[in-house]
């Protein structure tokens, strides 16, 4: 399924319930890094977790994602892809390769 | 363009760099909350902030979200559709127009 | 030291940059997050992180936490201690022993 | 009430339940963020927030950087002060009054 079909049923879910009032950008940020800390709640003191309840939980993060993208008129996968143009330079295959440091901290 | 698109972009670039090593579910959790701040960093002061600066930490988010979806075997357009039907049934249209509160905080 | 020369300290640092127009309970919570994101980033890919770092972001935190609880007009100590014979409550030593379980997940 | 109360007590508090051995500095740092998240809740939908609601979840955070303190063996205050005077470096009051821009993108 397309993200197409994402976005409709997003759009009619928030159309119905009138609350696109509440989803300023500013809004939205906030909602998203509330939902990405009860993700990260799944793994407080485990490296381990319930693979259903973390699919939950990343499914709120993502649903405000696409929320916010679609306050910013952005398409999602155009901007990942957009990103990671950027990311591939900063992180050069053959100075990044198996290394986990921030590019500012990697060896010449 | 489809996500298929994005998740294959973004395997090969994990691949590329053998990050797969550093990319357990706890770690990405981690990542996308990481990331989630940077994005609310943009309206840290201000209600209003950068589209451009905006759209690009939200693609971080989202970078991270496909990752974990990838290590789960989900489909993360079919995890926000599952998700979406179980927050239909906790906030109905009658009861939650125009409301911004939790749904067990919402009047009968 | 006691935490009434940090009030006073930060009061000050707050008072010389005319900052406390921007110190709103809001946006002081979004900077608790925001902090504890880059704190949480000194473990992104390992559980072990230079302490002085850890140090330092853990600082940036207390530091919004101070000022939060001046805003509020609250003692940053007594509520830690209030909220603390909360959670002993909700942890009663003979069911939450060598547990990590939320409290609503204990065994009886 | 000084500091050191507030430590002795959230040091009873975790020895008597044996939760030592799950405060490792990369959990306690989960926890500090999964906490600020939550209380960034209260003001999820509004700038506004129930003043008590938000003194318990302050309260959660600064309990984890305690503990996270004294897991690093370092004194809350000092690190308050120690990282002030670094900041006042960055931020000088004669570039930095009436700004909400980070240092590098203060005017000169």
């Amino acid at each position: 399924m397309a993200s197409e079909a994402v976005r409709e049923a997003l759009r009619e879910f928030v159309a119905e319930r009138d609350w696109g009032q509440f989803h300023t950008p500013e809004n939205l940020a906030k909602s998203i890094v509330i939902e990405a800390a009860e993700l990260l709640e799944c793994f407080q003191w485990n490296v381990e977790a319930d693979a259903e309840k973390v699919a939950h939980e990343l499914a709120d993060v993502v649903t405000y994602c696409h929320l916010l993208a679609d306050k910013l008129g952005v398409d999602l996968d155009q901007i990942v892809l957009d990103k990671l143009e950027v990311t591939k330079a900063k992180y050069p295959v053959d100075r990044a390769r198996g290394r986990s440091e921030k590019y500012d901290q990697l060896p010449d």
